[in-house]
Parts: C-alpha cells; structure tokens; sequence
C-alpha cells in the first residue's frame, strides 16, 4: 500500500539535502547516473527469494511530486534555497527504470531494480524503493517457504492483529499472496487486492454465549452455508469436537454442508488426528480441519511429519513479520555515472568485507535454464553485452571469489530479467494483476531444483559475474589501490 | 499512522461474521460486554514496556464507520443479510473506552486498553486496537532500551529503508519518538508527527564525485551550517577523517561551524577514538562524531564498554523492525458480559497452560510509589474496588501462582492508571502532544528501580491480583471444572 498523500516525503532527509547538493553543482544537476536494488543475502537461510513489491513502486513513481504542503514544509526546515525549492515544484520522475518482474525468483546480489536517471532524481527515490521492495520481497518469500512445508494444502495469512502497522498488514496480505497464500483474514487487504478474505468466529463468540453447543447452533443458524466451527475454547476433544458434530448433524439435516472445524491450541497433530477420527466417525469424511496457533514452516513441517491431519493453515504473526528475520537488507548502489558523451562511467563501492564490495557497471541478470525449464544457473553479465549464442557454453566467476569459474553447459533457453518499467518517465510494458503475479511465482518455484527450496541448508543456484563484468571490477580495485 | 479511507474494513473477517451474530440473536444485538488488551510477556527480555499508539486509537475510533464502498464490498461476498448491512449503514461507536495514557510504564497482563460496549461494536474494533498498539508499543519499548544504552547520548530513527511498510515506517518514528529517540530520518514522519528530521549524504555522494575531498567541499559548500561528513566510503582514518578535516578547516575559516563527522562501518570503538584524536588535534573539539551501522541496545552498550567516543548514535533496521522480538503479542479478552440489569458478569478463559488462563472481570490498574515517586508494586484490581487508605499495607497475589502473596507498604501515593477515553462514543479527556508524551515516558522510566531498566535480567516490577480478582477467578475456575 502506498500513501495517499505527500509521496514525495516518504524518504530519508539526506536523499533531500543530497539532491539538493547536486542541483547547486551544475556538473551533476542533469548528469545521469545508474543504480541497482539488490539483496547480498537470501532470508531464513533459504536458497531462493520471491521478488515482491514493484506494482507500489510503479504507484509511486507516476505520483512522485511536491505539493504546496511538503513544500512548505521543507521551507520550514530551513535548509534548502529557494532555487532548489522552484526546481521540487515542477519536479516528476523522468528517468528510465528497469526491473525483474514480481513474482521472479531472485537470488543474492542480483538487481532486483535498476534506475537510470539524473543524479538528483536517481537519488530521491532510494529510499521508498527499498523499503517497499525490501518488505513486499522479504514477505512473499516468508509465505513460499511456508507454502512449501504445507506441501500443497492451502495456507491463509491471519496476521493483521500482529503486524506492523497498518501497512505491514496490507502490503503483507498482498505479498503473501504472491507468495502462495490463498486468503487472509484482513477485509481490506481482500477489497484493495482482490484477495479472499477468511475467518468464521474467535473464542470471545463462545464465551459470550457461555454455552459451547448454543455458541455453535446460532453460528450455524447464521450462516449455514459457510460454518466452521472453532473448537478449542473449552476442551479441544471432550466439549468442542462433540459439540461441533452435535451442530453439524443439525446443520445437515436442514440441508446444509458442514465446513469444518479450527483447532488454535494443543498438540495439533494429536488433536488433528483425533478429530479426524471423530469427524469420520461421524459421517462427517467432508468436513474440514483448519489448524492454527504461532505456526511458521518449521511448525507446519514438524506437525506434517507427526502426522498432524490438517486440510487449512493459518499463519499470522511468523508470516506477516518474517519473525526469524524481520528485514531484507535490501541496499540500492551507484554503479554507473555518465560521461560528457552520455557514456557509462562503472563506480565501485569497496570494502574490506568482500561481499559490501559491489559489483560495477550497469548490469542484466541472464538466466539459463534447461529444456524442461529447470534452472540452471544465473549471470550478471554488462547490460550492453550480447546474449549467448544458443547452447554455447557459459563461462562465469564466483561473485565473491574471482577463481571459482564454473561454465553452465547445455542450457536451452536465456532470459534477460530486468525489463522496462518507466522510459523517460512513461510508464511501459505491462502491469500484470495479483493472479498473473502469483501463478509467475509458483511456476518459477516449480522451476527449481528441489533441493534449493528445502528449508534449511538449501543447494544454491550458482549466480556468476561475467568475464566483462569481472574484468571492470578488477581494473576499478586495482585503480583504487593505486589512487592510495 | 491511520489509513485515511477504508478504516472499518481495517479488521479480522471474523470480527464482521461475529458481529453479524450478534446482530441477528437479539438477547447480544445490544448487550454490553468488557474487553481488555493486554500482553503476556515484556519483550527483549526486558523489564516494562512503554505503552504507545493511542492517539492513532482515537483517530480509529472517532472515524470509523461503514462508506457506500466498504458496504457494497461487503455486500458483494455474500455472506452478509440486508438488515445487518443495513445497521453498518449508521453504525458508529457508541461504547466507553478506557486506557493508560500514551507515554506509561507497562507490565506483562496489565490492561492497556478497556472496551466497554454492545459486544457487536467492542468485537469489531479489537483487530485495529490490537494492530496499532501491538507495534507501537514494541517499538516505543525498543526505543527506550536503545536510549538506556546509549547513557544519555542522543539517538536518532534511520529506519524507513528496511520498515515493514510504509506505515511500519512512520508509526516507528512515531513511537521511536516517545520512547526517547530525538529524531528521525523519515522527513515525512518529521511532518506528520512535528519530530525533528535529521540526514547529511550517503556513500553515493561521495561516490558520484569520485574525489573524496571534492565532495566533502561540495557538501560544506551547500550547507555550510548543517555540515556533518560521512569518512567512511574509502579508508577511514587515512582518507576519510583527514579530508574531512581539511574540508572543516576552510569552512570553518569562512566563518562557520563544522558539525562533524559519520561513522558507518568499521570497528565503531576503535575508530571513533581515533576519529576523536585527529579532529582535537585539529582544533575541532567542538566537532561531533555520529555513529550508525546495524545498532541496537547491546551493540551501543558494547561499544560504550569498549571506550567508543560517540556522540550521537543512528539506529535503524533493529530498532524499527524490532528486530529481536518483532511483534508483541497483544491480545484482547472478553472479561465480562451485562447482566439483564445492568451488573457485569465476569468471564473467564481458561487454559491448561496457566499463563493463558484470562483474569476475569473489569479492572483497574492500581499502581503505587513511594514519596520519592519510585513505583513499588501494582495491583489489578476490580473497577468497582474502592482504592486503599493512603500508606496501609496493600495484600495481592501473585499473577500465576496464587499461593504466592505480597504485601506493599510504605507507599505514599496510589494512582488508578485506566482513565476514561471514550465515553458513551464521545472523545473524553486529554489529547497530549507528542512532546509531553515523550515526556511522561522519561519521567516513568525513571521512577523505576535501576534494576528494573537493565536490558537482560532486569529486577520485576511486583504485579499482583487483589483479592476480590482472585477470588473470582477461583470461583470461575472451580465453575468450570464443576461443569464438566
């Protein structure tokens, strides 16, 4: 979700007082300059990302402007000149802007974005794009992980309550979704996204009533045709699973199908297979068992492999927060900055952490796959470099050590990843809705090899520097060495 | 931050298929109920938490109601008969709500928040009250333990880039904010919330002009009075820090003030000392030194153990997503239901796991302190407990554990922390400013016990049940068991 009003304030004051600073230095104030969005490591030790978010930066991008209030506000601050202040009041993002699809699996180092743009405006964007991309990314593959233990049975976001605010409820649902969900209890998330929203009744009904079977009958009575009954207020297997069979036999027999049962507490596997037992027993073979209760992909593979007889899970907190690791250190770099001839100058950050080092250069993911589409591998080769001819082996180096080179042979199909958003500040190229995102994921997931999505300990997908690429960061090192 | 649209679709499905209910079984359509809200865990392994986001409660709360949008989405699933559609057409809040002012000092299941109201309108609110003082709380909590840690030095919120969301950006800096932090990077949370925005230049700036000392001069050239220098793109102490000085120098011979310099990787101790050295030797005592880099409490506290000369430090991904505990787990209790005439019935959920087990009845929150103003022990006790005679001995059992009790004594005063909000749907009381919020939390923070604030292993707080409260839960409790 992107704010309503007052966009263009949704950034760190130093992108401001930076812009600013390259509009008083006439070298910089139109010099174009290259930056690439990119991740250095794969979340939840994982072996893959779902890349989430861009629908919000193209929002973003098309509504990026000053209005009266910001700058009046930003007069107030005292620290820019009025100069400065009438270039923000016509300003609009007039850049290039090129990016992965959502819903790409992407892995560490790869440009999930890249802006091409005057230096000022390059700038200013920074901060917005990481923050949508690092949370929305960061999220859909949270709810990969913890469709992939699920193994195929459905699994419903539920954590507005817990979330991070308003938005990281909202952007959560729709990344989650991305991501594999098939609903979530969030009503606004279901309006705004298309999303489905879900949820039947909470303890407080029960307890209201007192009595657990009238708390089920007048559930029942009040919606017949979509009543699932939570069955642990009282006593998962004494009171709720008889009372909810009592209320279902009578749901019945008006006609009626009976959904299920929600078990929130307990021994889920236990109770899940007791209840089953009972629901059969019952006649009941139809009615569905819902699970909830703090679970993530850990506690939902653990349960699968306990036996737990669960049709539905609801995830909530672990999933919308991505508690084991609640950011995606997302960082957004120069690599490129333009000459007199409009050229490509490659920038280097180093750093005595070889992984911080960045790599140079205005760059495009290629992405090799076999001819049943598996992947194969990856390289991040110069956005100017030709592809591959056909089937030609591809010879590529480690990202972070030089003499590790590995060829990717026998390949049958390369991509190009990042394709056109924004030219000249236009909008291109298409903006796929939420099912067409969200099919994209599952397909690319299907796509890797299995043993790079198990949960823990994943094989990586090898992702290379090309010769050109490789050979820029070398001639950069060696120069910064030499300017000491 | 609030949504400015959609507000009442911001909650659970089974809030509105609950509501719907009650709506239709006539003896709940009016009957009052008495929610409270409250945490089972101080987070961080901490010792209080600083309870935060009413304001956006009240912003809820006053602005909630049904639009021609939300009613034909709603309609639109299905689910929903026309009379009940028809009462979200005028439905407002009409209950009373009760909290403790934004800024208190809170314990593990002390109601932050009551609802008093028909069951259908206290069920709908819980999942928004829960989501916005869930997270703000955690992070004004957060905020306080970064600020112990840094002794007094000021700390300042860079979170936006790696928040959950927009609004995980902007209710942080808010609540970063009340809990001690002096400012924030977010230059649109500086507008909304009136916090002081701070930022001077990235690597990127330093990066686009190649020269080190070439940028510096750039920066000092455009803001000559708010000149802080980041030393750290190429080589610190041997580039970075002289090149900042040379830069200072000038400025400052041109009649200015240097403000000083960031620090944004390396060993922050060891650098900062040496940074300290240079700039004295230079003549720029007055010079401050910022630090930032992955920071939390421990990493502060480290660094200060280990001689780091630093006088303002820069927080962000830990401090905004909170992330060693991202979420609190705030829930929302049914603890009575009216009687025909009037009187509440107190309500029970019960648990085998004894911390889940709810406290019944309406409650207050009786805290005491001696004449110095240092709190001594709270008591949850029943709304309708007349408060104890000043400086008797006050008896209260232990939360969990009711063969454990505790007499306080020697306390000067007693304050009732739950005040009225809302009531009859109508704002009552004060609203206070974000300044005097910020102040009250100070002001609370200090009248603990030092042991109390230490981050691990910090001295509990006594928070006891009064007697009247306790002996409703036995009775509930043998109640239930009887039922059986």
């Amino acid at each position: 979700m992107i704010l309503e009003r007052h966009h263009a304030l949704l950034t760190d004051l130093y992108q401001l007082t930076m812009m600013g600073g390259y509009h008083r230095h006439e070298q910089f104030r139109e010099r174009r300059a290259a930056f690439e969005l990119f991740f250095r490591r794969v979340p939840f030790g994982g072996g893959y990302c779902i890349a989430a978010g861009l629908a919000d930066v193209v929002t973003y991008i098309r509504s990026l402007s000053f209005g009266a209030d910001e700058l009046g506000y930003l007069e107030r601050l005292g620290l820019f000149g009025r100069e400065f202040l009438d270039f923000l009041k016509t300003f609009r993002f007039a850049g290039d802007l090129w990016a992965v699809p959502e819903g790409t699996v992407v892995f560490a180092h790869e440009p999930l974005l890249r802006v091409e743009a005057r230096l000022p405006e390059a700038q200013l964007v920074e901060t917005a794009l990481l923050n949508i991309l690092n949370f929305q990314t960061l999220i859909a593959t949270k709810a990969a992980r913890i469709c992939d233990a699920a193994g195929g049975a459905p699994v419903l976001e539920f954590g507005l309550r817990r979330a991070q605010g308003v938005d990281g409820s909202l952007s959560a649902s729709r990344a989650a979704c991305i991501g594999g969900c098939v609903g979530t209890s969030n009503v606004l998330a279901g309006m705004l996204y298309g999303l489905a929203p879900r949820g039947t009744q909470a303890h407080a009904w029960i307890m209201a009533f007192g009595d657990e079977l009238a708390a089920f009958r007048a559930y029942a009575d009040t919606y017949p045709d979509a009543c699932l009954l939570l069955v642990d207020t009282y006593d998962t297997l004494r009171t709720g699973v008889p009372n909810a069979i009592t209320a279902a036999k009578e749901l019945e027999a008006r006609g009626h199908c009976f959904l299920g049962i929600r078990l929130d507490s307990g021994d889920l596997a236990y109770l899940s297979r007791e209840a089953r037992r009972m629901l059969d027993e019952a006649g009941l073979e139809h009615a569905k068992i819902v699970a909830s209760n703090d679970l993530d992909e850990y506690a939902i593979a653990e349960l699968r492999k306990n036996g737990a007889r669960v049709d539905m899970w609801g995830v909530g907190t672990n999933l919308v927060t991505a508690r084991d690791c609640p950011a995606l250190g997302g960082v957004y770099k120069l690599v490129a900055i333009a000459a007199e001839d409009g050229s490509w100058i490659p920038r280097i950050k180093l750093s005595s952490n070889g992984e911080k080092t960045t790599n140079p250069g205005v760059k495009q993911i290629l992405r090799f796959t076999d001819s049943a589409g598996t992947l194969l591998g990856d390289v991040l080769a110069d956005a100017s470099e030709a592809l591959p001819e056909r089937g030609s082996p591809v010879l590529s180096s480690h990202l972070l050590d030089a003499r590790e080179r590995r060829s990717i042979a026998g390949w049958d199909r390369v991509e190009a990843l990042l394709v056109p958003v924004f030219s000249g500040g236009e909008l291109v190229g298409d903006q796929p809705e939420l099912p067409a995102i969200r099919l994209r994921a599952q397909q690319q997931r299907d796509r890797l090899p299995s043993g790079t999505r198990r949960l823990t300990e994943p094989d990586p997908i090898w992702v290379g520097l090309s010769s050109a690429v490789l050979e820029t960061k070398i001639a950069l090192t060696r120069a910064a060495a030499n300017r000491e």
